[in-house]
């Protein structure tokens, strides 16, 4: 069963200061620090030196919830990708940058432009991660009392990301000539306007910024519904994603690998990376108990309204020590479809109280847990990656710096040893890393004419 | 007329390689670094070694003309402003971080988060260059064949500023506990939707980013037409402007600063820094040389497609060493009306043909050229601000690194000398840096409830 000659693909995922709902009162979180730059420079120095492929921010356009306790209890303030991510280019050399941008409140040029700009100023590190947004909150901030229904999400994203790619390719690479002599800067023929029409938009070009280290940023997916799955299959390199078993993991790499041939792509052409919440312990008894520790310290108000978020139901009515209420069927409800699915089939599984799921999810919020000795976490992560469930895994640290500084100074130097993980960096970009190809110019053959 | 205690506030405009329309041809110029960050990341630190009060970053959404000869012999490839500024914020310390953004094609919650984002990345060092866009080009790339209506491109904006300084002040200063023993992360009392419901907008807020280092990034305009003055005299806190003559700028800054007391402000509180395009020689032979070879390296195609673009009439039918056509009357023009009005006068004052009007304007743009020895150039600063015409100025460096170097080097020492510019930077914010008062929340008072 053994891969040899492969090796896995991790991801650094950032939420300052930690992906657990209570991350900020661990007692080793630097909960103060979660404005402080330097603070998240230090972070990103840490994954570069465990040789991560890329930093990962996730993004939201509006605080979460209202409910004003709850809302108290919980981190709201959070740096925006582009800024953060441009910030962390300058200091760090090798890490790959992965932002989270919407396709439903944002226009495909300035977006377009903007990782175009990131992936020069970071000389080949940007990464794309294509989301829509599904919250009347956020809705609410972009003149819309409703969001787009979840089909009308998928069909602007899609033409969103057409228009991306080939706002990306309106620059041949070899367009820059900078001759003093002849005065010619840009051979004009090698710069495309790409005239797009479609239902959602309507976009000119060329960019007005050369094409960039990577030719594409390299894009990213998380979207496990049928559409999500279809549009990865079609246009994704990387796919982030949320399973609990091998059985359920291994099923949905097959069914998105499987899916590519249709369009012409080969499946080493996207890397599949769940999500892994690890909880190490020196000891088996020591993750136990830190595991312990952070089911304790969430508040109940915080818990609660994290679950209700994710269900797309308010259950602040309801007993926190009794029953989940009949939830409504997947048909009506307009979110993120594979996460309430998951969290449904979790509860049902396991019978638990409104207390035990929110403490269940309240760190993976329903990505993978793994809790353990960094050997065990190790394993666990070789067999998934071995048996045809990963390419890789975006790693969320329970609580910041330490759960970051655990898995580089005692997890990722095991995996290294069994020769499933990088020593050094060897690729000069992000895709070199990821083990992607450059794409070639889309726009090359197309383009009848120059503009 | 001497203003004691009084010191000069400077802008390092940048346009990479350089102001003048050839820059890139001039044999000083990095032309090969023009997407090089490390070369951009140098000139900021020279930018800061010369205690500039800020670096500027102009913008714009598409490329300049689609004349293939034209489009060849110029630079139409730029960093995006908010991913190069942030970029610049780890590797400087002390210097602004103005960044140009349009209120065109941007979103006013997006645009409230970037701008806090990079003030609190930057430790209080961002502002915000507000514009209107203008170009059919431009409005091509998002969705419209025709560009706004000057006047409702104004109207727009003004509600966008709003917005913007409304999301800015969603969380009070001392929203923020993080305390983890009591699980109290924040105030909610002290978070507030803002609930806009506005012509153009509805923004339900609060933002998801706690209230930045300067409270509010500053607010820069350039916009010089009626209901330019008029936003500006209510909402700028500094305008960068174009003026030929000591008369015209004095007229322009008495103009405002009048404006200011019906708004309730004071004439400090606004910092008018019109532009200046320096030409330094070390003698006045060797300015002039200098001069002159900025005019013989513009490629013809280049220079009447500039001067085109900058009065919205196709000039390239015309015979180049002829008179200017007729030009339109002012009224029939939807673009930057005040640019166009300059140009006007100009070619008339000076009966210039159309290449002695593109050589004249080639470089500053409309702007104030000054050619001279170190020692003249400060002299005419001096004089501009010692005679109420401005309280600073926004330098625009014919080509990059040197003529950055040379002002930082040769003039700003003989401005400290004087007494007009600083030795060191004392605030600790650009806010500081500039003499402008931190905002006072504006939410506070009005908030009948939180959210």
């Amino acid at each position: 069963m053994t891969n040899l000659n492969r090796e896995m693909k991790l991801g650094a995922f950032f939420m300052i200061p930690g992906h657990h709902v209570a991350a900020w009162r661990h007692p080793k979180a630097e909960a103060q620090s979660v404005m402080n730059f330097d603070f998240i420079k230090r972070l990103a120095q840490t994954a570069e030196r465990g040789k991560f492929d890329m930093i990962f921010l996730a993004d939201g356009y509006s605080i979460k919830g209202k409910d004003p306790k709850a809302l108290g209890q919980t981190v709201n303030t959070f740096f925006e990708p582009f800024t953060l991510l441009s910030a962390l280019s300058s200091v760090t050399k090798h890490i790959g940058l992965a932002g989270t941008v919407s396709t439903t409140f944002n226009e495909p040029f300035n977006v377009a432009r903007r990782f175009a700009s990131l992936d020069h100023l970071s000389g080949g590190r940007a990464a794309w991660n294509v989301v829509t947004s599904n919250t009347e909150s956020e809705a609410r901030n972009f003149n819309l009392e409703k969001h787009l229904l979840h089909s009308k999400r998928y069909e602007r994203a899609e033409e969103f990301v057409d228009i991306v790619t080939k706002l990306w390719d309106s620059w041949e690479d070899d367009a820059l000539i900078i001759d003093k002599e002849s005065a010619q800067f840009a051979d004009a023929s090698k710069i495309h306007a790409i005239d797009h029409k479609g239902k959602w938009f309507s976009v000119e070009g060329p960019l007005n910024i050369s094409r960039s280290v990577q030719g594409h940023p390299v894009v990213i997916q998380a979207g496990s519904s049928e559409a999500g799955k279809e549009l990865a299959a079609r246009t994704a390199e990387v796919i982030f994603t949320a399973w609990q078993t091998l059985e359920e993991a291994q099923a949905f790499y097959a069914d998105v690998k499987g899916r590519m041939a249709k369009y012409g792509r080969s499946p080493e052409e996207l890397k599949i990376m769940p999500g892994v919440f690890p909880v190490i312990g020196r000891t088996e008894e020591e993750a136990e108990q830190n595991k312990r520790l952070l089911e304790e310290i969430i508040p109940e108000e915080a818990g609660v309204q994290l679950l209700s978020a994710m269900i797309s139901v308010d259950l602040s009515g309801y007993p926190v020590d009794g029953p989940l209420p009949n939830l409504p069927d997947l048909e009506q409800v307009n979110g993120g479809k594979s996460r309430f699915q998951l969290l449904k089939d979790l509860a049902e599984r396991e019978n638990l109280t409104i207390r035990g799921l929110y403490q269940r999810i309240a760190g993976a919020r329903g990505h993978r847990e793994i809790n353990g000795t960094p050997e065990q976490i190790a394993d666990q992560m070789q067999e998934w990656f071995e048996n045809g469930a990963a390419d890789g895994f975006n790693i969320m640290p329970p609580y910041l710096p330490g759960g970051l500084e655990d898995f580089v100074d005692l997890v990722i130097p095991i995996l290294q040893e069994r020769g499933l993980f990088r020593t050094e960096y060897t690729g000069n970009t992000l895709r070199e890393n990821l083990g992607l190809k450059r794409p070639a110019n889309t726009l090359i053959h197309h383009a009848k004419e120059t503009i």
